[in-house]
């Protein structure tokens, strides 16, 4: 598999489609993003199989172009993480799942931007009295990228602290129509993915999502240079990117919650609140997959996870908070 | 990293002591062991500096010997974890803080022993459903210690999977008496301490625990031999273990919360319910952290742990849960 | 109690409109229901002052005609707590508050049904075991109406008990299309109101909800003849209902999340997860009542509150968890 | 209803105890005050049957006798709700229950005392951000006992409002020694009963708690003169009691978490967290009893508590939150 990575990635560079893989592209223009799963129409059809290359503008729907603009008031009220889409994806019916294979991501402008989220609640929420002199007002980070070095550099607002993070690109959101009806802000994640803010959704990783209305409606956005655990001022490194997609479709399996492999692990991604409910899905759901794909018994599941499973907070600020439960590949039988 | 633990182990075990550094050493019988924090008479008293070799019994006390003790049956009632010690460390008080540095560990016995808890709820609360046929009987899973390859050995109940997983030993529980005059259970972690399972304090941490009674009272046990995040079966592979530590004492310092730190890392050990305030604590202490020893702003703190920390869930079925936020010293200033 | 009740059904029967209120009717065909908040057209303009009066679906859209029909099986996928309506308000827009009086609700079927959920986890959940024997599967009681003595007969499914329960007549369901865009599905509550399942709000009460989009939307169902708190079985004793409500326009009031009023309370309604936070955000709204409305100072409303306040859980079984927090207008000086 | 309740203390204050029963009469002196549940000698020993006299101290240790006396400065660390005890019930051994049943509590001063805690952080704990002039600093309100009237005087701090309050007096701490050994501080509610801050647990009420240890090592104090729900200022109006309760002991009958009766409810009481397990622990030892001694099935039961039962949030200001569920009598059949 990491041959089959490592040369995706190759060709994704070299930019040619293998010779059965149709490739398309969209571009949006600003008034074609949309700002829900659910609510808006498809702008393209296309087949399962198909490799996408598009482009996603940064949470802060382009609004924030220097440090001095701050999101509360440069951005439009609910424009926070424009998505790119909904795409239509043929033959997607509800009980399907579609599988999307982040192929490339490269960041479309040279700075990344964090903020200090303009909710005035969050540092208490995080059990952070204010400081003295009092430090909650809103603010906005830039970091410069650094191309050659893969880097981002991180630069403290008091100028005293400086120093580069390695990049490690990502979608923070990638999600389908939701069920029942139901139209989410861009900025919620949940059983139809969306606002997941996992790391593990980088170059390389396919992930799983349930079909739930007719074509499924995948969207994107939200692309993070750089995020760590609980992306707890409420942003990451947030930058437009160039995106590149391959998308294909499973008849006939249901994926209650979203799913993601790499070619070292395998997880599963639970968003609601509380957050043990949250870890709870995604450890069921992981246990569901070993006893599913891998042959196990659901004790002997839960006990090799106990011992060489991980699991960490993706993040605590959205409307729901989400938890990857994962495991390495190394530890499983073969698939069966 | 195999090698390396067992490198590390090897050392651990070979290691002399600096010239100017006490070493003592303290085997319980098994009449000695402590089964609570801060409910024991001290076993030994301990200047700051020295070095102490001892040994733990595993978290069943010692009483599963083979695959068909079932902890339920084979164990007093309210002998979890039992705890070597409490040391009595000469010269801590309340307002002071004791630093303890995991110098080795080594399994005590061939073979590691993981059971699924005697508590019939722990598939639901995990919101696992009983599998068909049902599966939520006690159990126990016997792993063998590899000690040239620095590995234990999975086998499946249904003995369809076996595979090496490296070991990382670590103390599953490390505590001090707690404040207000109370008395916790083995089981139980909080801000003294205790049952925190954080796989983090291997050999080669550092933690910092807070003094709440004069001596502090130390103890320590429920040595893993590896486990994942979670612990979700509410067990890691326990063993009875050879541990050397080095105590020592920092006068007039505070630590509300555990705190510990390598070569590479420091973290902040939240334990309490629900999981988000666990997380909120680990969080807060981190950032604490930051500005006290490293001259951070409290919002650049935040913007920094928020790119560059990471955090896991180190337990979800304990009396308490356990969080760890962390961040690699490589992204820090000197210490000021 | 039930004769009071009795009285205040007949009075709403009976009750003339004041001179200057327009009175209108609207009682939906089956095809015209609606299964969301904030996804359906109007079905009709509405000028505040206006008395309504209308008709509600239960919440077995209908489909529950004898005990044998088990709503896993009768009822339409996604077709909860069908909605009558929704209303445009004629000048409400964002920033502003509609307050809606229920002045009427009469049984329109002469039982009520109550049923054990379809969900397979709902037992575990509320950490009940299953029984021996297992006990879980779903089920469902007819309750008979009583409308000379006010009440609804409760009969065990074994047959052995059997008790009258006093009729309090409320809207389970009372809500308007949240922000953002979103369209939630009839069986969420949140800040726009929704399924909320709070007895308070049955005859005689006034419940203000803020105004995220142009005209409201306006809409309600999901009648409850009697529900006891937490309604932990998933279901109160539904019925379809004769409603009559009192419409009216606040502008320029924000109501971030919903209030209500009777002649003897006020009170604040929180529906989120956790159950703390839907408490907290309870509390924090009557606090801000009490200082807005009542000239209080924050802390001593608080400490009024604390001692003279009451709470309930209203329901524990929703996508989200209801909390009402309220106060005697007794306790309260005289509104400024 | 204050003239309900001023008859009852008068009652209580005359009554006679029946000719059978042995009264006993214990005063403490501050110096016997014991301020843990488990770590104390009793202080006396006591026959089942026996009607015990008794005071006990407020939950402020006695230290604020003015408005002025904050309780952060006056009282000792560590000396929050005194307790009155440990009685060794006579006989009382593991797996029994002891049977409390309150039948006198009367202010052993002219006033009660309330007070904002001195936790900085519990108004952003409760969702309420700081007011503006800030308004998080620790404050004492006094309140005058009426005893005539059965009430007490609030008077808010900026002397704008004052309203009398209709006292209903109990116990907010009544526990016996946890079980594993444990002594937990007298602020902390648990299964073993303690700070439960539950104004059900008034006069007339009997109590049921399961024994841990031989004698149980009943305690009580934390008198409050009244108290609302949530308790979210810390504190109720706190006082001095004079106490007289009727103890008894079921043997062989155990009791994993607080009972209660009145002549019109029984209730169970769930003292964790998170709110909901606190919720869940409640409802789900209300099922029990009335599997157990009224002969419901499970699922009956669950329906019958659905439509009839009540609950509510005790306080949720200790280090466990505490929640009721109940029922009243009359919607259960005869005990069987």
């Amino acid at each position: 598999m990491s041959v089959t990575i490592a040369l995706a990635i190759l060709i994704a560079a070299l930019g040619t489609p293998l010779s059965e893989e149709k490739e398309v592209e969209y571009i949006p223009d600003h008034s074609e993003l949309c700002y829900n799963y659910g609510g808006c129409e498809p702008v393209m059809h296309i087949a399962p199989g198909t490799i996408l290359k598009s482009w996603t503008e940064d949470c802060f729907d382009g609004s924030v172009k220097s440090p001095s603009d701050l999101p509360s008031k440069s951005r439009v009220p609910f424009h926070a993480n424009p998505q790119t889409g909904p795409f239509y994806i043929e033959g997607a019916e509800p009980g399907d799942t579609i599988a999307v294979t982040i192929l490339g991501l490269q960041p479309a402008r040279p700075y990344g931007i964090s903020s200090l989220s303009d909710r005035p609640d969050l540092l208490s929420y995080l059990a952070l009295p204010p400081a003295d002199p009092p430090a909650s007002s809103e603010r906005v980070w830039f970091y410069q990228v650094n191309p050659e070095r893969g880097t981002v550099t991180y630069k403290a607002h008091d100028g005293v602290h400086s120093v580069e993070i390695p990049m490690k690109p990502f979608l923070g959101c990638i999600g389908v129509a939701p069920s029942a009806g139901e139209v989410r802000y861009s900025i919620v994640p949940g059983d139809f993915g969306g606002n997941m803010d996992t790391p593990e959704l980088g170059i390389g990783a396919t992930v799983y999502l349930g079909v739930n209305v007719p074509g499924a409606l995948l969207s994107f956005g939200d692309g993070h240079l750089v995020q760590g655990g609980g992306e707890v001022i409420g942003t990451a490194v947030e930058v437009a990117m160039n995106v590149k997609l391959r998308i294909e479709l499973i008849k006939g399996r249901r994926t209650p919650w979203p799913l993601a492999e790499t070619d070292e692990w395998i997880m599963a991604i639970g968003s609601t609140r509380p957050l043990e409910d949250a870890y709870r899905i995604a450890l069921r759901e992981l246990v569901f997959w070993l006893e599913r794909d891998y042959g196990f018994g659901r004790l002997d599941a839960l006990q090799l996870i106990s011992q060489a499973g991980e699991n960490h907070i993706s993040q605590i600020v959205d409307p729901n908070y989400t938890v990857v439960a994962k495991i390495e590949k190394k530890y499983l039988p073969a698939k069966r």
